[in-house]
């Protein structure tokens, strides 16, 4: 059981996670990997970026993006944030989700990180108490905007 | 009128106006300007971040953080997100933060980027306000988590 870095062949793989979700559904296209891709390669590029993928006894089981931000309000806050959370659909409800993120938590926390934040769409009320469970609290408004 | 990067003998002013705000000033404290200048540090190092200020005839009126964050899902989404968006008080109405707004919106717009992000306190209807007014809708949640 392992949080370890996403390989490039590994992508087709992350992005059938991503789809077998009820938001999923309607917002990727696995007819062509090319953007799934060049994202990949964006966040192997920068290292405040990292793709992680849950494996246990060789298979991938979950997967998210952690992203580390420094700051200076806060005393100089340095915020994780997490992004693509997900589990493989055979899989949710047993426990491999809380365990990923308490793995991600510990990276945060060894990579100088003093809080992790998300959002996540109101429609998600699972999710909500998932990360509620967690500590995580709904202090905040998620706010979007398309450019 | 210019949206510009931060000097560094600039993060003064701009934890002052971090300070002068209802949540700042319980988390702020300017007695000791280090972990600040090593938050600002942290930024200019790190090409995903960029410190901005609002500047009008050589005085500095707001501030905000920019991180563009690269990623796999939605097609290779590319995102932007603000943070610690401030317009000094005694300006506060008069259209610098809408000005500043639309400003890293169109430079998040020339880095690639297809939607903009932010959290915002529950507590801070104006600003939610303020931000629904540029386009953007409470659509998530936003959860945080001490580490």
């Amino acid at each position: 059981m392992t949080l370890r870095e996403a390989r490039r062949d590994e992508v087709r793989q992350i992005v059938e996670m991503l789809i077998d979700d009820d938001l999923g559904q309607s917002r990727e296209d696995l007819a062509d990997l090319t953007p799934y891709l060049q994202g990949f390669d964006a966040i192997a590029a920068d290292p405040s970026n990292t793709q992680y993928v849950w494996e246990e006894n060789g298979e991938i089981l979950g997967c998210l993006q952690l992203t580390v931000i420094p700051g200076i309000g806060q005393r100089g806050l340095r915020r994780a944030q997490v992004e693509g959370v997900r589990v493989k659909g055979s899989r949710r409800g047993s426990g491999v989700g809380q365990k990923m993120m308490q793995a991600v938590m510990a990276i945060a926390r060894e990579r100088g990180c003093d809080i992790m934040q998300l959002t996540t769409n109101k429609t998600r009320k699972d999710a909500q108490r998932f990360y509620e469970a967690l500590g995580f609290t709904k202090s905040h408004e998620g706010m979007k905007v398309t450019l």
